[in-house]
């Protein structure tokens, strides 16, 4: 069972609308809407080993501020709960997690601090967007062109040891300025791409009830290989930001993007004809395969 | 070495005033004011054995709801990130927090799914409240009543065996309702007393730059016993609320609270002329004594 499975099991409780993005979003009431996301990393199954705290403090922050990114919305503030088997760490760790939010406009504002076996981190962060440039995943319209930030892959590279693509992989860039851009000129959806590029582009084709159907030649790979492909269409750890937005939206955005497809009738992500298979990151528990 | 000494060496990091209270804070431009707050809860640490998922999902939020009642807010959403061993634990987990957070008027909104060791929480809530009545810890003045809602100690006697106390240990209950008509009568300074009466004192004391003296005989206790006091006044694991007010603000407030003592100038918690220890509930990292 993995934690996508998991979700399945609870969204009932919690609600579909709830659960479908990776922020929650609360309507401020004068036109502004709060989002705000949470992220759990502990260090033997989410942090690269080999990893400074410094490191690990900057990761922790940094995939928080990518879901806020997402909704197109300026990030805050960010809450930093840190559970510690060694004391002397928090400084170092906190020093990554205050670096990475001051990059992208946001303070570290408030925490908590636990002893535990293990490094432990949990990152909240919210941010506010105007109503009407919030971005979900449901917002895919047919006809959309499917563009990305960035060339995704280079994280998972690193993590097969490539070492030239490490700082990918170890302090990832938040996409904060290109989302609010993005989200400003218009795009319809939007999400981050951390768990993989195939598995988000299904996330924004099941919420958005919408095909995707996929150009391999305009792909931005970072070597022209069969291996590039392979991580660019299901690595992780990536923080590109995945959207789709009318022709005549493109043309607004300065920020870099790459057109990677269109958003057609249907219910799958296509590829020269191929259905791709909904696989990218996620966590498993014990029985995996179910 | 203690959390609340680790949380010295990172202040001059994340700031005097963003450490000073358990909620961050964020002025939203239009007279309200946005209050955060986060815990972490480790099973083997934090919650008291024998409890079931239900209940740890409960008190997982209502450590949090109790930071943002002492703000005079509103809780309005909460996020729950849950680090499990076994996913069949994740159901009745969320059922108890999401039962938590409607019962005090907030929603869980979203969180994150994660495997892990043992079970571990961080819930992070926000709530709002008008400018005028936000309360923090700095804000005593001498010549305040100093207050209390409910009954301190019970958590504690529980947690040594009392088995008539365990409602008060295992579905504590945050003081929502009473925190925002405190605050809406004009209290000063306010915040919880989780981590037990006498260390929450001295926070007050230290952020306001007053001395407490308290009157023994007003003392609330669940007996008329030595331990009784003793759990009262350093006993951890309560949900009441600490503040303090000017006389004519008390005939206001319609919520039970107890008049215990009076700010004066100093520095110190006094009860009967001597000055009480600075103790109550912290997490402790090996070389326990420093």
């Amino acid at each position: 069972m993995d934690d996508r499975k998991l979700l399945e099991g609870i969204r009932s409780l919690i609600g579909e609308a709830e659960t479908a993005d990776d922020c929650a979003m609360f309507a401020l009431g004068d036109g502004r809407i709060l989002v705000s996301s949470t992220d759990m990393l502990h260090e033997t199954t989410d942090f690269p080993q080999g990893m400074t705290e410094f490191e690990m403090g900057w990761m922790s922050v940094a995939v928080t501020l990518s879901d806020i990114a997402s909704t197109g919305a300026s990030p805050l503030q960010v809450l930093v709960a840190v559970g510690l088997d060694r004391p002397e760490r928090l400084l170092p760790f906190m020093e990554g997690a205050v670096a990475c939010a001051k990059t992208f406009g946001a303070s570290v504002s408030g925490g908590d601090i636990d002893s535990h076996q293990e490094l432990t981190a949990v990152t909240t962060a919210f941010g506010i967007v105007p109503e009407e440039n919030y971005c979900r995943r449901s917002a895919a319209r047919v006809g959309d062109a499917v563009c990305i930030t960035g060339i995704p892959g280079r994280a998972q590279a690193a993590l097969d040891g490539r070492e030239e693509y490490r700082k990918y992989l170890l302090t990832p860039e938040p996409q904060v300025a290109a989302g609010q851009e993005i989200a400003r000129c218009g795009a319809h959806a939007m999400m981050d791409i951390s768990d993989g590029l195939v598995i988000s582009l299904y996330d924004i084709a099941d919420a958005s009830s919408v095909g995707l159907v996929l150009d391999e030649a305009s792909f931005p790979l970072f070597e022209p290989t069969e291996y590039a492909k392979t991580c660019f269409l299901f690595g992780g750890g990536d923080f590109g930001l995945l959207f789709t937005a009318p022709d005549s939206v493109l043309a607004e955005i300065s920020a870099e993007f790459t057109v990677i497809g269109r958003v057609t009738a249907g219910d799958s992500v296509v590829l020269e004809g191929d259905i791709l298979p909904r696989k990218g990151y996620a966590h498993v528990w014990g029985d995996a395969g179910n």
